[in-house]
């Protein structure tokens, strides 16, 4: 155990890939939920570079809110519309005056620069959704509870103190199941969807292990712009099965077993089609930190944490920085480190401490077979104090959109 | 007086033209008010269109009422930002759902009709103006009182009856007052501005006129990114105070003396600096029908009618018809009849009947010298019979952005 | 003609109530558009007594802009519901941040303080609608353009300085139409209602004289609680007849002849009921400054102001004071002086004068038979002189509720 | 194992209670997170209600997506004021319009009994908080996605299909340290604040538990019209330690240490003073499902499902019934079966099939020292069989208010 209170210790159960059962999910880029996810961390990053540039440090906000009132549409075969817009309220608190030492003042334009991220995070990641009439963004971003933490500047160095008693969680490696699923949407969203524009952003996986058999369930809004009839669309939903299944198959030798849009009825004509690319677009609403973990997954099988980690400011809001902090050193020991099946990296903050100084880092490990904790113990414990030291290099990187948060 | 109750008197006054004192005034096309009168008007065109393209017939909207919320910017030389947005909020109520008398069904799509309205609006006359970062427009367009009114078919021919009792007033010809207002604003805003794109939409002209003295008074908003100091500055305002010099000579023989920006104070630095071309930008909120009446003018030596024209349906709101009407009568008979120095056409509407059976039609005459009002009697009727007799003709050309409202 | 540049002259045309054709308009209480003035109207009187209490004098607010959405209802003998709620947001500027010579600083709840006002206001006069579920009141109150104004203070004395070119007009005395078009909305909103609660506050009458014939048009909202069937329905709109027959006959020795809700037929169950006394209700919207004038009236045959009274801060909004002035000055003038059959003030200001001294103040007048206006100028100007000078006296009536502005 | 797939099996790791570190939270009722999903629950209930007492049936809804945006306030000993109001946003879908069988037409007024909802639950729990001028409530409830799911009638009768892949997880008995979170904030809200009006809503706890020793941490608002300086202050601060410290010993034998309101400074004035109760007043936004999970606590030591449990649907939202269900079954068996030290019971359904058939029922069982699951299984395996068999009972409870869910 070092100074900075690290225990690394066996977990009281199996590894989350020998485990009976196993269900694994993840709301893709379009799920409404997600959307909030994207326009709030967008937003932050945003804000926090636009502190940096004006007056050399982020000043204290935070825009974990981001409310999505789902709207209504026709979809039709060759091209639909929105009948009535998707409404997007960005909430948060973020400082918009600001006297420095010298007394030069700044007005910090917040909610112009909100604004614009919004429409831009939108246009770069969903070309049929056009910003203020197919979804119509407003903002309401109130100062905070009034001490103005200055806490990051250029200069960088001195830790900030934890800003709430928080929890942050992170695992590696993550399971078969877990890869497929993430995988499966990273590319339908990814170079898949250059190819396809038919399939829509709004593609929400779920990935249920039992034993040896893997079901993966995909449901994918397809663009009615870019099919012309039933024989098209049904064209769409077989390329994303042949696509999963690929990417399951360069993952695991499991059995697998892929579906996509099991809620179809072709003869009722009742299909997952859709003018935009989502379902906001028809009855689902969406809110931020509904949905993935900052690792990507919803993991019913992990502990997760209940924080938000999109739209925090990452200076110094610990439920964001510990989340994403404990899944990279989950990810660096496992990197660095043979013989883990499964590990498990909690943090616990103490208000008012370093953030560097967790009250309680904990590592919780499986070992592989022959693998004995107390073999590696050493190692793991530098590698979480290695990762500790450096936790303000998870802000920059939060801030230059590095790190994913959902 | 005919079968229209057509009545021709003369006019217990002066012509305006004649009396000591004139005032006029016109909030240009950047004044926030107008900025609502704008939209509301191309919200109103595109529904009817919409209307007319998918069901061949408007259906029952009015959208009469839009809001608009000011924001907050920071204006400087050489290009300043905005703080907070514009809010505007488009307001009214139009029909959502129609089933025709085949059974089909059509669902209008009214709300990103507006939006996109408005959008399209404020693109081609704000171009400092950024949609939804700059300004977000929301749109709350409730459906009416239940009694759907199929007015106005492609095939038209029907005269559609008042829905209320309402009156309309027009004038003609404008003293030169009015003239120079009206046309220094409409240059300002029209050529003058392609070359001067410093000079913004926001325009106030005043004109004051004592005997043979006019006095005119402009409030010109300066975009700050076209000017980089108080020389520049000074430089825009000195121009437009000769344009608009050169606009009323050419109108006039009486003297006139333009004032530009007389609010500023250049010792103080506080001078119409905007970011945008618009008050709207810092503190200035406005709404539909509270500046221009439909001539362009607001003119208390003149009757006005207190009903909002832009924004309302053109096929059956007898308060935008008889104001539009009237006011085109007026001309029309001023252009085809000789020795009349000013007249007054008023409509008055009887609920239930033909709009082109108005309860009053009077016109109201100052003949020039030796000419009697029994000279023209009968000219002037034909020529009001006539244009009511083609009174859904103003309908077409309000559809068709022919006619402005404000 | 005095120091204040007073002009005492013969009007150019008839008297309002010797012209063949007169209309007249008054939009009552319950009228969507009246609502929305009489909220603004509360608002500005709460804001300024808040001003007062705390920091001694009037800061810079303008809250002339509440606007109204409808909502939707089912109206229903014996009691129906509200469906969607009306939506009203309160729209303006208000300082909230203010230090005083002292250095000691304040923080005004001007947006509490709104909502409260509008809270009271429909409270005391909308038995029917319920604060917050029939109707969702939200404010927008942004802070000005930055030059706050301390104008006006407890200790008084400094008359503030014209805050734009503006102009206002009044009229006296009332003709026989105009008084009773706003007595008989008054006493129907009034004592009437005491004893009637079936009759609504949405209240439009329109009266018409041609000649000696007027004709009293009134639609009256039924609130559906108070009627168990059609019988009662048709006992309160017989009421409504007799009892505004009764006032017309008690003003005026004219035909007159009264018609209530014209549009309704029995028949076809259409009638003006619903559940809350305002057409707000169902589908009609509304905002400030879009019907009655500061007298309460809409009167086509006289010059009106455009500018919006209620809602305007009374200290030195110039639009405001002017035209309530104008009309206390008319009602003062005919009161004391005999012999005028109709007078009409105007008030036109200039920037950065004091408005006790506006750049034109003038009195035209049409004397009855026998009477010359020279007879009268002298006792004229000395009442507008006095008027004039008591101007702040007018602002500090409007702060406590005695002057009404719609 | 059953027809209904139910299987019963020894978990992985320890007894919670055994676990080496344990963290739990529970967000109390006037945390904003909270307020959202109070308000959530309640507008539910009210529409579950509503559609019943009309229609016979609950018509398709969701309302789990309630957003607040913080206000802004200025607490001061004997009593501050709030400055801007809080705003919540009620968001979600809802059937308005009904066609039954008989062809009988409903119009359900979704969005007066969603405003009215949350009025009453304002009232009843947050005495301090003035409904419409503290707090802004406004509501945007859109159609659904189209497939009116007519569901459960007053007769009942037929369990609902599951209208989506979901997971529902509970878990009995609760550890010590969970159950002095739970009451030391149910009993600091219920009886302790009746005697103690200064203690506000918003109370949060933090119960950390290493090894034998927990330390609780507490936030609680303290309401400053109850207390009229420091001293007050700090008498309530006291009491609260006290009545916690009471509630612990009372349920455990460890060491126990309560900290209230850690964040105070005294000598800097920097205490938690409100004046409404709740922290929404100034700076803390929330939203629904962002808290506690259904069984009211946050405990990253168990498995927790991310789904938000308030406001949904309870008659057919797979995702709130069975986090609920299978709460109540783990409840039932630890009460019913002896020699178990920790059950985990998870649901997952299958979208399609009926809602008491779900795809995997298993229930995790830590048995006692000397107990094996096997001589337990046929028990528990029933317990779990009966609850399934009688899911529609907790429909009926959830919409009579007499299930938690947050």
């Amino acid at each position: 155990m070092t100074e900075r209170n690290i225990r690394v210790e066996p977990i009281d159960r199996f590894a989350v890939e020998d485990q009976e059962v196993e269900i694994v999910e993840r709301k893709g880029l379009g799920h409404p939920d997600s959307i909030c996810d994207g326009i709030a961390e967008s937003v932050s990053q945003a804000l926090a570079q636009t502190y940096l540039d004006r007056v050399g440090k982020v000043l204290h906000y935070n825009t974990d809110e981001t409310q999505l009132v789902a709207g209504s549409a026709a979809p039709a075969f060759g091209g639909g519309e929105v009948i009535e817009p998707i409404y997007l309220l960005i909430v948060g608190r973020a400082t918009k005056h600001y006297v420095d030492a010298d007394g030069t003042e700044y007005h910090i334009p917040t909610d112009t620069v909100a604004l614009r991220a919004a429409r831009d995070y939108l246009a770069e990641y969903f070309p049929e959704l056009e910003f203020g009439t197919d979804v119509v963004v407003d903002v309401k971003l109130g100062e905070g509870s009034g001490d103005l933490q200055e806490v990051f500047s250029e200069e960088g160095a001195t830790v900030p103190m934890a800003n709430d008693t928080s929890f942050g969680v992170g695992h590696a490696p993550l399971t078969e199941t877990e890869r497929i699923v993430l995988e499966a949407e990273k590319r339908l969203n990814g170079p898949y969807a250059t190819d396809n524009p038919a399939v829509g952003q709004d593609i929400k996986i779920m990935g249920k292990r039992e034993g040896d058999d893997i079901e993966i369930t995909v449901a994918a809004a397809i663009v009615d712009s870019y099919v012309e009839g039933m024989e098209d669309y049904i064209d769409e939903v077989d390329g994303v099965r042949e696509f999963v299944t690929d990417v399951a198959t360069e993952i695991t030798d499991r059995t697998v077993d892929v579906h996509v849009n099991t809620a179809d009825d072709y003869d009722e004509g009742a299909i997952y089609l859709t003018t935009t690319g989502t379902s906001a677009e028809q009855g689902d609403d969406g809110s931020v930190g509904r949905g993935n973990r900052a690792n990507g997954l919803i993991t019913p099988n992990r502990s997760m944490s209940m924080e938000a980690t999109s739209g925090k400011n990452p200076v110094n809001h610990i439920g964001k920085i510990y989340n994403l902090l404990s899944t990279e050193i989950a990810e660096s020991v496992v990197s660095e480190v043979d013989g883990i099946r499964d590990l498990r990296i909690r943090l616990l903050s103490q208000i008012g401490r370093p953030i560097d100084e967790p009250h309680v880092a904990d590592a919780h490990v499986v070992t592989a077979d022959g693998i004995d904790v107390a073999d590696i113990e050493d190692d793991v414990s530098a590698i979480v104090d290695r990762e500790l030291a450096d936790v303000t290099d998870i802000t920059r990187r939060v801030i230059d959109g590095e790190l994913t948060t959902f």
